[in-house]
């Protein structure tokens, strides 16, 4: 077997580990089996959370052809038992001769297939494609390593730097067409966050809407913090998809609660508190700021204090891209010294249903 | 003549043009005067005021050979009798036979020209790349219509809107490349002004500055506006160049003074209390805004009380560029509805002496 050939079919492999959903608590991973005489006999790709690793699919699908067969696999197969059986088993079990495999498992609970692959006589080639496997899951590998979702906060401010007017209104400060940028990228998370203050005050929906204003099929989960009771007439309540209440005030606690919710990527809409507590923390991975070519000279800025007294202490941030949106200037940075983690570009994220 | 052989002096007369200097109370022209067998016999351009206008150079270059010979001027010649005579009565005294000019003299003091040379007996065409011609003085024509020079206002802040820290420093909320880059726009305007307050809590030179920190040969007049006295130490007075004083609280009047002095084009980079003052009178042509991807999360705005409540009446601007400047985003930006004066784009001004 030529690096070509196997190279080939990770291609394949990695297509389909594309098709998987982010965010979600799992790697997305492809599996292509391929018969010793060239025949594609099974494909898998992972559905998310609760279904099927892509090897058991391809696997079910392959069913005794896989015996004699190489599998070809975008993540190191795993060697632990969660929802499902060790996939390194499995793929043992069903007499597959050959496992090439493009990443390691970064995760040290899931990683080991290799070993127990070739304890159980399975031929194991590693690292084909490796680096365009880990591009895949990137984000997910950056949430493994921090133990957290990763945060994406959004403020839409005036030229000076206002996010309400003197009275505290604030709908809109920005445009039409950058209002509905927020809302896909809202749909590339799994929970939208803001505090009891910002939902008292403007009573949102928190909702993904598409052009039009019809709630998108597939919703983010809609989480509050604080201490504050969430009135039961809130208009969070009112679309499609869950609402939770994170009864704290703690940022870290927050993320932890939405972590053991499976959620992974967080998009922050919070006032100026809020942003000030994630800020503080160091919890705040990403940046959108919707600037307004508009002036209001008075009203509240989009951060409560930080504790920073002098220009010495300033929090800096490292631009990732600035876009003009409409009317508006959207500006996308990252705290400074931080590789932006890959962009997700999915307009709408389309699960694919297992 | 065919209208084609027009158009090329003409073209030539508008290079001419452009050689002149902007800012300045008067409008950039270029004259070539052309002898009936196709010679260039004569050529001009206005280098500024106190200067001979361009007919005036073309027709001391042209001498006897003016006589019978077509003038062709990028606008109308004047009528007017101000540091030198009326250019028509110039032309016509020469023994010039015919005029070709593109644009018609836009002020009224000035105009009248074509018809005090047709009385002479001058055939005279207007009209010729008069579009071309405008727009070499639209900056011109804009100040003599407003009876003041322009304003920009020039503001640096934070991502969240802040333009200094807690404890009042700002040096400096963005990198070197963006403030090289005001040094440059300073350069192409002929006042920079800042009030009292900012002049005694910053001490700014307010100079033009080469890359490196040289200051620059040309200087724009540096004005300091308001009631308290600028002291004699203040670094504003240590380069070369005027230093003006003007010792009054409201924008209109700051403006007279200035036009007054023959100030067409300002940089405004006074603090926030001034900033509001011309804004709140109108008086504010083109912002820019540079956006630091920084968060201090208290410290003074760019702009005070505008006298806004509600968002409904926030001050909506017009985005006419956006861009990444090192590190920084430069958003430049003017009054919603008003269409954007052309561009100043010379690095540096270089003035032609005269």
């Amino acid at each position: 077997m030529g690096d070509t050939a196997a190279r080939a079919w990770m291609r394949r492999a990695l297509q389909l580990a594309a098709a998987g959903p982010w965010p979600d608590p799992n790697p997305r991973v492809g599996c292509v089996i391929v018969a010793p005489d060239g025949a594609v006999v099974g494909e898998g790709f992972h559905h998310g959370a609760g279904t099927p690793h892509a090897e058991i699919e391809a696997l079910r699908e392959a069913a005794d052809a896989a015996r004699g067969a190489t599998a070809y696999v975008t993540l190191e197969p795993c060697s632990h038992t969660g929802r499902t059986g060790p996939c390194s088993d499995a793929l043992a079990d069903a007499g597959v001769s050959r496992v090439v495999f493009a990443q390691s498992d970064p995760n040290p609970d899931a990683a080991g297939g290799a070993e127990r692959l070739h304890a159980a006589g399975v031929h194991v080639t590693g690292g084909v494609l490796a680096d365009e496997a880990a591009g895949i899951n990137e984000r997910w590998a950056r949430t493994v390593d921090l133990g957290r979702p990763l945060v994406t906060w959004k403020l839409a401010t005036t030229l000076d730097g206002r996010s309400a007017a003197a009275d505290g209104s604030s709908q809109w400060i920005t445009g039409e067409a950058a209002r509905a940028d927020v809302h896909l990228l809202r749909a590339t998370r799994d929970a939208v966050l803001v505090g009891t203050g910002t939902l008292l005050a403007d009573d949102p929906r928190l909702t993904v809407r598409m052009p039009g204003g019809a709630p998108a099929l597939q919703q983010p989960l809609r989480a509050v913090m604080g201490l504050r009771e969430v009135p039961s007439r809130a208009r969070v309540h009112d679309a499609p998809g869950a609402v939770m209440h994170l009864e704290t005030r703690d940022p870290r606690e927050a993320l932890d609660l939405l972590w053991c919710r499976g959620v992974r990527d967080v998009w922050l809409e919070g006032g100026p508190t809020l942003a000030a507590a994630f800020l503080g923390a160091g919890l705040v991975d990403d940046v959108y700021a919707y600037v307004a070519p508009a002036l209001l000279g008075s009203g509240a800025a989009a951060v409560d204090d930080l504790g920073i007294r002098s220009i010495s202490e300033v929090r800096r941030l490292d631009l990732v891209d600035v876009v003009v949106i409409g009317g508006d200037v959207r500006i996308h940075a990252v705290p400074a010294g931080t590789v932006p983690a890959a962009p997700l570009t999915a307009p709408l994220r389309a699960h694919a249903e297992p």
